[in-house]
């Protein structure tokens, strides 16, 4: 995992080792906005896979925003009672505002953790951009949480989680509006077309730190994993990672080249065209993927 | 600036007649956490440069996170009263989750505001994550905006913030710990090395709504262009800015080519051996980097 942080040049070796050992773990995403109690969910969530014995991964996607603060290191902190549990993995990991960087680790990182031979492997992002969305999109099973009392989370929801769920969990559903919450998302659910023998995503209600409904919510992950093996909707999203992962470790090896060795390289020649007029960024593209043919 | 918005193949032509254009514009950048006034700052701050006879370009770059709800358009409406005047231009982007979607779109829309003859190009963005602060970050003169009774605002001033400004603009002077909060990153600015003869980023104070405080940033604003273009600095930006823009534009190129037309492109093939494990990912990349020689 260390090696894929630092994105070390020998984790070639270590991803052409682990290659035939991938594919066996459970990948859940959860996402949501903040305030809706997703660490606890998660760690609700993780003591009941315990109580059946499965080997459990977690790795919290961090915004790495210079202005998130001090709130994160509480949501780890919320995690601690698992720390020393041997079957239990906790990895925190910054997403990379850099291009490239985000698609590049976080696939890298699921690979190791499946490969490791943990039965599910629980991606928790912490932020609320589209790159956290898009990494809990791309796991075999997405856990959209909302909160009651949170004013704009139906409204949210409107504006774009409805299609990337494959289970909603109304938590914190001890507070006043948990039901309502759950109703308005059913409507709203019910009225996203889906093709004949989609995957209809349940609404489930959870009060997260005393685990009230979490069973159930264990019950319906298992449920969709066994209709995605069946549809084949589980090798679709795997190919989907799958190609993002491949283009991200290639785009970075083209990075590289073209960031070359010298001082001045190709690309900084280029920019100065660029700055000076004499280029437009089009023509100076074009010269530099002439460099690579 | 909706070509640029739909990624349209015929920016390409207009990237090349506006080449010989660009470069005269002053691009700022304004950033800051949530909640500290940034577009009413950003308001008053058009409305000094309008005082000024000089035209103006509001860039906002919106998070387009599924879960930000209502916020923004509020944001929007509060840039209104300069809307009806011709000397001022008022746009929104998204800010791209996929990979280079980001850096692709903002340089290439600071490009065409720039040749538009705009003397000043207002680079807003409203978001908190790596990517947004790294946009802000592009431009010839960075503000950054805080506010006091934000409680984490020092905190997360010490997390990251002391190296991304020019500028440091205390907004809401009006309320209890402004000059406590304006003395305090005062003396963590004063801590951060820097070389001889680099610029010393001022913090001010402001009150956006009544605008006082505007004309020492405006000021500042104009103090750094100078600085900036005596020693090289703002050339350097520019190239870096160059350097991105460029670059995105190949990697796009190259995505595209991958994609291919037919129904099943090259990488996804190269994603099913992956999925299947007879592949790793580096070695898929070496394969699809070999289709581009």
């Amino acid at each position: 995992m260390s090696l894929v942080e630092d994105e070390s040049p020998r984790l070639r070796e270590v991803m052409a080792e682990l290659a035939p050992l991938a594919g066996s773990a459970h990948v859940v995403g959860i996402t949501g906005p903040p305030g809706v109690g997703k660490s606890t969910a998660t760690s609700a969530l993780v003591a009941a896979l315990r109580r059946r014995e499965q080997r459990v991964a977690v790795l919290a996607i961090d915004p790495s925003s210079p202005f998130s603060g001090g709130a994160l290191l509480g949501d780890r902190i919320r995690m601690s009672e698992h720390a020393t549990d041997p079957g239990v993995f906790i990895r925190s990991m910054a997403s990379r505002g850099h291009l490239g960087g985000l698609a590049w680790t976080t696939p890298q990182a699921l690979r190791v953790l499946d490969a490791s031979g943990f039965d599910v492997v629980l991606v928790e992002t912490v932020g609320v951009g589209q790159n956290e969305v898009e990494v809990a999109g791309a796991a075999d099973t997405v856990v959209v949480l909302l909160a009651p009392g949170m004013g704009d989370s139906v409204q949210a929801a409107k504006a774009g989680i409805l299609e990337v769920g494959d289970l909603y969990v109304v938590n914190k559903a001890d507070r006043d509006g948990a039901s309502a919450l759950r109703q308005d998302l059913r409507t709203m659910l019910s009225l996203v077309e889906r093709p004949e023998g989609a995957w209809r995503p349940p609404v489930l209600l959870t009060t997260a730190p005393g685990g009230e409904g979490i069973d159930d919510m264990v019950a319906a992950l298992d449920e969709h994993l066994a209709w995605a093996q069946g549809s084949g909707a589980l090798h679709r999203r795997r190919l989907g990672r799958a190609r993002t992962e491949v283009e991200a470790v290639a785009l970075t090896a083209l990075r590289r080249r073209w960031a070359g060795v010298s001082d001045r390289d190709r690309l900084d020649m280029l920019a100065e065209e660029v700055v000076g007029g004499h280029l437009d960024p089009y023509a100076a593209a074009d010269r530099l993927l002439e460099e690579v043919d």
